[in-house]
């Protein structure tokens, strides 16, 4: 399932940030059949905690609710290509698969940078697809980054 | 302050975590006067959280101990290398330093593998030194995964 509707819930956590003052990217994980387990927005600011990315919160969230360690199957959506903490984060709670919007040439550690998932540091190497819903998730953030200038 | 006497503290937390099951790795973070702030081991398993490393929750403890989102000038003593999660956590911080015990050639992300911290993606470095109290350290690693052979 990569049509995208996840993304919509993500992005809709993406615009509740912004309007908190948070950098606007939100996540969603959802497990095998496709259902959402957990979803959240950066709470950077709001908790005074850089590690408080939103896939991080999500990924926490849906192993809660399944009360598991280990997201086996599930599929973490993000709006924007996740930063090396969460992109190797997103390999220990082993998730099937990332699904990302915008690409991030600065801050990515998937297709950019560190490039987390094809380090020898990574032992469980989920799926990527990027792209997805690409244009309305850079939108927001160069929105919320052109306001703040 | 390279002294060692947090990393006594880190080894501390890193039996601590061993006695409770824990995979034995325990972090320590200062501030620039050399106190410890916080202090923590890894708990990955009692919280069914596999973000729940020693290093994100004492660069956490310490955030919440300043009420401040930076940890301008602090150092993260940990007993082994940091993942690339907690390398990248330790740049998001912004400590001044990280100072590791074990070098760890299969998970590490900061003198292996991805080599978080040297990437492109990485906008603030943090000092690294390396193989403090390394021995110790490693031994607990080994002993603790030994027993579990």
């Amino acid at each position: 399932m990569t049509d995208g509707t996840p993304m919509a819930l993500a992005l809709d956590e993406a615009r509740a940030a912004a309007a908190r003052g948070e950098v606007p990217v939100g996540a969603v994980v959802t497990d095998p059949a496709g259902r959402a387990l957990a979803r959240a927005g950066n709470e950077v600011e709001a908790r005074r905690d850089p590690s408080a990315h939103a896939e991080i919160l999500a990924l926490r969230g849906a192993a809660a609710v399944l009360g598991e360690k280990w997201l086996a199957g599930c599929t973490l959506w993000v709006t924007l290509e996740p930063c090396p903490m969460c992109a190797q984060a997103s390999s220990l709670f082993r998730v099937r698969r990332v699904v990302f919007g915008a690409y991030d040439p600065k801050g990515g550690g998937v297709e950019h940078g560190a490039r987390v998932l094809s380090a020898s540091s990574c032992h469980h190497v989920p799926e990527v697809v990027g792209g997805v819903r690409e244009t309305e998730s850079g939108g927001l953030l160069r929105a919320f980054f052109a306001e703040r200038r």
